[in-house]
C-alpha cells in the first residue's frame, strides 16, 4: 500500500519526515572488491580488463578486440529499423540544439581604472569517457544525453564502456554514439572499466572526466577514481513528484506516475495535491494501469513500497513539500503552472502542464534527462555542456594597479605568516619605488 | 636538487612522464577512522561531537558553546589591528565584485514554432557550510574565498566549521566570517565536523553543500558525505608553474616559486623557459632568497624534492608542457603573455605578465583561490558562485508540440521496454486524435 498523507493531520510532520529519511535503495558495500579491481587494472592493465571480462560478462577478448571495430559497428548498426533510427535522429537533433544555448561566452575580460585586467575563459575537457551499462538498462538515450553535451561543449576524445554480457549489444546504443560523435566503443563494464578509463592500460588512452550511470560497483569505482579523473554525480535511485490539481486528467498522472515505477522497485512517484476527491481518481487509475503494465511487477512493487499521496490544503503548501523533497522531476499538471512554478526552489527538472509528460523529457525534449536524484536537487543540477567545460581566471596587474592593491596582499600575506608571498609583491612595489626616486633625482 | 630537464635532452619525454606521476603526497589511510567517527555523529549526535572535540582539540564544549556568541565574536574581532582591518574589507570587496560577474542570467527561456517552451532557471543552494582549518592553517582569506562566492549566489545560511585547538582561534578568521555575512561559526573540525553540517546534530542545522580545504580526515569525510551534501573538490598539494623568457626578473620569478613552495612541502614549483642562461640565474637567486625565508625549511624541501627547471625550445613548447601538467597556478613571465596565454588550454588561474605575482591572486586580485589542483585543471575549476547554485531544466509543451515529438519518445520508449513512458505519452495523443475526430464529425 502507499503512503497516505494529508498535511491536515496531527503526525504530518513526523511522518513526512520519515518520509525523507527513508532509504531507498541498500547498496551493497562493494568497495573492497572495487579497490582490488582498480588495483588489478592498474598494475596488469590489459591483462586485468580481459581478465575481469571474461569472469563478469562471460566474453572472451583481446586487446585487438576490447573496442568495436568501424565494420562491426557498421552491421549492428544497420539492423537498426528506420523508425527507430529517425526517432534517435530527432532526439540527438533537439538535444544538441538545447544544450548549444548552455555554452557560455568563450572569454569574459575587464579592465580596472588602474588598467588592471581580470577576467575568465572557458575551454574544453580534452578526452571523457561515458559508462553504458549492458543488459536490459542499455538505454540509447542515456549515450544522447551523456555524449552530445560533451561533444557540444567541444570535446576532443569521446569514448564509451558499455558491457556486452555474453556479447549481446543494442544496436540503438551504437547507432546513437555514432550519432552522437564518439570515436571508441569499447565492450567493457564494471569497476574495471572505470579504472581502465581514469589510468589507461596499453590499448586503453585514458580520459579526464567520466559520465554515465552504473550499478553499485561502476558507482563505487567512480567515487574511487573522483580526483584522478572529474565524475559527474553518483545517481542514485530516482522520483518524480506531481503537484496536480483538479483541473488534471487523473489517468494522465497516474501513467506519469507509474513511469517513474517502471524504472525500477526503489523508484519513487509521489502526488501531491489539494484534492482529496482527485488523489482518490489517480489512486483508481493508477491500479488499473498498473495491471497491464508489462513491468507490473516492478512499478508494483515501487508503488507500494514507496509510491506516496499528499492531500495539502492548497498549491502553495504542496510546492513547499516538494521543495523539502528536490525531487529530480517534477510535473506541474495545475491550470497555471508558471505561477506555481514561480514557487519551487529545488527540483532537478519541471514540466510545466498537463501536456508536458516526463517521459517527453526522458526522450526528445532537448533538456537532459541525467538529472539529480534521491533529494540532491538541493544542491546539484542536470548534466550538461558546463559538465564537460572548466574556467580558467585570468589576472593581469600594472604597475599601477599593484602599487593601488599590492600593499593590502602583503599585509594579509604577512597576517598568514607567508613570507614569500609578501616578498613576491615586495620585491615589485621596491622596484618601483626605486624607478620612481630616480625618476624625481633626476628633475 | 631539484630537477633539472631539457626537451633537447633523449630521455626526456621519460623524465617527463616521470614528473607528471609523481606522487607529491602520502595521504593516510583514514577512512575507516573517518566512518567510524561519521557513524557515532549519525548516532550520538552533539554528544559525539563534544566528545570528539574534546580528544582531537583539547577542548570542553557543551551544546550552548559549540559556536562563537555574538559577544565572543566581538571580542575576538575588536583584536583585530586597523590595518589588517582594511587589508580583508578591500580583498572582499574585490572578490565579491569579480564573482558577481559569475552570475548567469536567472531564467533562460525560448519558445519552438509549435509552441513548446524551453528553457532553465538557476536557484542558489540553501544552506552552505564552509570548513576553515585551525591552527597555522587557518587562513582568513580562505573564508573570504569559500564565504563570498555563497553569498553572492544567494546561499541563505552560511555557517563554518573551524576547529580551535585548546581554544586559540584566529580573530582575523572571525572579521573574515563577519565581513563575508557568515551567519554561525562552530569550533568544530575534522571528520566530525563535516559529518555534523552533513547529517546535523539537535544543536547543528545540517547544510546542503560543503567546501573549504582540510586535513586527510576532513577529505576522507568529504568524500563519505558526497552525495548527502555538495562538496567542492578534493584538494590535493599545489603548484606553480612560471613560463618566463629572458625578459623577466629572475629575482621576481625565483621569489613567486617560493611563494608555492613555502605552503606545504609537497608543494611543486615549476619554470619554464627557452633561455638556459635565464633559469641559472632563477635558480641562483632562488638558493639567495630562500636562505632568508622563516619557512625555509618547508620551502627548502619542496623546491629539493620537487622543484622543477625545464629549458623548453621556444615558448609554444613550454605552453604545451604546461597543458599536459595543468598547474593550479600559471604565471606567465614572457613579454607577450597574452600571445601565449591563447596557448593554454589547462590551468587553474593565469598570471599575465610578470607585474602579476601570484600571491595577488591568493588576496585581492578578485578571482577566487581556490583552483584545481593536481593536474585536476583537466577536468575541474576554481571556486565560483556557480557552485553554490543549481540548475532547473525547463519545459513546457503545447497539444500541437507533443503530436510533433511525441511520436518519437513513444517509439524510443518502447525500444527501452519502458511502456508507461510510451503509455504517457500515447494516452495524451488518443486524447488529442479523438477531439480530432469529434470536430470533424460535427462539420
Amino acid at each position: 500500500m502507499p503512503h497516505f498523507l494529508a498535511t491536515a493531520d496531527a503526525d504530518f510532520e513526523t511522518r513526512f519526515t520519515a518520509l525523507l529519511g527513508m532509504k531507498r535503495e541498500d547498496s551493497p558495500d562493494v568497495d573492497a572488491a572495487v579497490a582490488a579491481i582498480i588495483a588489478d587494472v592498474r598494475t596488469r592493465g590489459d591483462a586485468a580488463v580481459i581478465a575481469l571480462t571474461e569472469k563478469f560478462d562471460r566474453l572472451s577478448l583481446t586487446p585487438e578486440t576490447l573496442a568495436f571495430s568501424p565494420a562491426e559497428m557498421e552491421a549492428e548498426i544497420a539492423k537498426v529499423p528506420a523508425a527507430e533510427r529517425a526517432a534517435l535522429e530527432l532526439a540527438a537533433e533537439r538535444i544538441r540544439t538545447y544544450h548549444a544555448r548552455q555554452m557560455p561566452k568563450a572569454e569574459e575580460r575587464w579592465s580596472e581604472p588602474t588598467g588592471a585586467e581580470l577576467g575568465w575563459r572557458w575551454t574544453p575537457v580534452s578526452a571523457a569517457g561515458l559508462y553504458v551499462p549492458g543488459g536490459l538498462a542499455s538505454y540509447p538515450s542515456s549515450v544522447l544525453m551523456n555524449a552530445i553535451p560533451a561533444k557540444v561543449a567541444g570535446v576532443e576524445r569521446l569514448v564509451i564502456a558499455c558491457p556486452t554480457p555474453g556479447g549481446a549489444v543494442n544496436p540503438l546504443v551504437l547507432l546513437a554514439a555514432r550519432l552522437a560523435g564518439v570515436d571508441t566503443v569499447y565492450r567493457i563494464g564494471g569497476a574495471q572499466a572505470i579504472a581502465a578509463l581514469a589510468y589507461g592500460t596499453a590499448t586503453i588512452t585514458p580520459v579526464d572526466k567520466i559520465t554515465g550511470p552504473g550499478n553499485a560497483f561502476v558507482a563505487a569505482a567512480k567515487r574511487r577514481v573522483f580526483g584522478k579523473v572529474g565524475i559527474d554525480m553518483i545517481a542514485g535511485p530516482s522520483e518524480i513528484l506531481v503537484i496536480a490539481d483538479g483541473t488534471a486528467n487523473p489517468d494522465w498522472v497516474a501513467i506519469d506516475l507509474l513511469s517513474q515505477a517502471e524504472h525500477d522497485q526503489s523508484a519513487q512517484a509521489l502526488l501531491l495535491t489539494p484534492d482529496a476527491g482527485f488523489a482518490k481518481e489517480v489512486v483508481a487509475a493508477l491500479e488499473k494501469r498498473l495491471a497491464t503494465l508489462e513491468r507490473r511487477e516492478i512499478a508494483g512493487a515501487s508503488w507500494r513500497d514507496f509510491g506516496t499521496v499528499i492531500v495539502t490544503r492548497d498549491l502553495s503548501e504542496a510546492a513547499a513539500l516538494s521543495n523539502r523533497v528536490a525531487p529530480e522531476h517534477l510535473e506541474l499538471c495545475v491550470a497555471d503552472p508558471e505561477a506555481l512554478s514561480a514557487e519551487i526552489t529545488h527540483a532537478g527538472a519541471i514540466f510545466l502542464g498537463q501536456w508536458t509528460p516526463e517521459a517527453i523529457g526522458d526522450y526528445v525534449g532537448g533538456p537532459n534527462h541525467v538529472l539529480p536524484t534521491a533529494r540532491s536537487a538541493r544542491f546539484s543540477s542536470g548534466l550538461s555542456a558546463m559538465d564537460f567545460l572548466k574556467r580558467t581566471t585570468l589576472a593581469r596587474m600594472t604597475p599601477e594597479a599593484l602599487r593601488a592593491i599590492g600593499p593590502s596582499a602583503e599585509i594579509l600575506a604577512t597576517s598568514e605568516s607567508l613570507q614569500a608571498h609578501g616578498l613576491s609583491v615586495r620585491a615589485r612595489l621596491d622596484a618601483l619605488n626605486c624607478a620612481e626616486a630616480l625618476k624625481e633625482g633626476d628633475a
